[in-house]
C-alpha cells in the first residue's frame, strides 16, 4: 500500500518557487519539521493569505491592500511628478533608496511585439488620465535598461509630450563602485553617450 | 491610518527559512503574486498540513506519516543490516544512490558535548533493541566525518561490538571525480590513513 508522502507533496510544492529546486526545498522541509506546527501554520496563512488580501490600485496601477493604494491617498508625497515603472517591486526598490517623494505608475511589463505585449497590454492609458487632476509637471520613465524598457520609455514620451509634461528618464552609466575596467560594455556605452559637462 | 502590509507580512513570514532572505523573499512573493489564488493556497495548506502529519518512527526514529515507518515495514528490505545517521534527510541522500537495501536508524544527531548533546539525548538505546529481534549482522555507521560524528560512531561500535555485530562505517577520501590537485588536506588525509590494497 503506497499512500502520498506528505514530505514529498511539501516538497514538491516548495519546488514550485523559482529558484528553489529540488536540494533547497528539501532543505527547507526538513527545517520546517524540526520548528514545528506553529511555525508551519504561520507561514503557511501568510501565503494563503497574500493574493487574498492584495489587489491592484486602479491609479497607479501598483499592488496594495486598498484601492487607491496608501501611496496614492498620502498627501505627503508630491503630487506634480510620477515615477514609471515595469514592475511593482521597482516601487519597492525605488523606496527603498528614499530618494524619490513623487507618487508611482505601474505600467505591469514593457511593450514587446514578439511575445505580444503591446501599449494596450499595459497600464498606460490610466497614467495618461492622471496629468491632468494631479497637475503633474515631470513623468520620470524608470523602465529597465533594455530594449523593451527602451521601447516603451521612447513611446511614453511620445504620448506625454504634447500633454505639456517634462519627460525624463533614470540615467544609466557605470554603476557607482564599479572600476571602468570592469564596467560591462553596454554600460560604458551608455555612460559616454550620458556624458555630462562639469 | 497605517494598516499591516500582508506583502511584507507574508515576506517576513518566508525570510523565516534558512537562507533566503530580504530579496529572495521579496522575489517570491511577487511570483506568487502573479500566479494566484489557487497556487498560494496549495503551497500553503502543504507547509501547515506538514507537521501535523509527520510523526517519528519509534522503531527507527526517521520522520514519517506513519508509524512503524513504511521502510520498516517494508519486507522488502535486507533485514539483517542498518545504517546509522544522523538526519532524517541523510536517509534521503543514500536512498537516492539506491545502493543500499537494509533498513535505517535516525539517532536524531551527533554526540556533541559543547552542544549539551550526550548519548541519552540521541536515540541509541532504540538501536542496541533492535539488534535481536531484527537479527542484525552489520551495522553500517554513517555519521558525518566531523569530529561529532567520528565520535559518536566510536561510541557506538563500543556498544555494538558485544552484541556480536559487525560494525562498519562509510568510506572517506577524495570525492569521485577531484583531482587530488583540488582535494581538500582532510579528504587527501583520510584517503591516506583509509588507503586499500589492490
Amino acid at each position: 500500500m503506497e499512500t502520498v508522502d506528505p514530505l514529498k507533496v511539501c516538497i514538491a510544492q516548495l519546488k514550485r518557487f523559482p529558484g528553489i529546486g529540488e536540494r533547497t526545498a528539501t532543505r527547507l522541509v526538513y527545517w520546517l519539521l524540526r520548528q514545528g506546527s506553529e511555525v508551519a501554520t504561520e507561514i503557511g496563512h501568510a501565503l494563503i493569505a497574500l493574493p487574498q488580501s492584495m489587489t491592484r490600485c486602479s491609479r497607479c496601477g501598483d499592488t496594495s491592500s486598498n484601492d487607491p493604494c496608501n501611496m496614492c491617498l498620502d498627501s505627503r508625497r508630491e503630487s506634480g511628478m510620477i515615477c514609471v515603472v515595469e514592475r511593482p517591486q521597482d516601487v519597492m526598490a525605488i523606496e527603498a533608496v528614499g530618494e524619490f517623494r513623487g507618487r508611482y505608475h505601474v505600467l505591469g511589463g514593457a511593450i514587446a511585439p514578439l511575445d505580444g505585449v503591446g501599449p494596450d497590454q499595459l497600464h498606460i492609458r490610466a497614467l495618461l488620465e492622471r496629468i491632468e487632476p494631479e497637475q503633474v509637471v515631470e513623468v520620470l520613465i524608470a523602465t529597465d535598461p533594455d530594449v523593451e524598457g527602451d521601447a516603451t520609455a521612447l513611446y511614453l514620451a511620445k504620448l506625454l509630450k504634447p500633454l505639456e509634461v517634462k519627460v525624463t528618464r533614470l540615467a544609466h552609466g557605470i554603476s557607482v563602485g564599479t572600476e571602468i575596467e570592469y564596467a560591462d560594455r553596454s554600460s560604458v556605452a551608455r555612460a559616454i553617450e550620458n556624458r555630462r559637462e562639469l
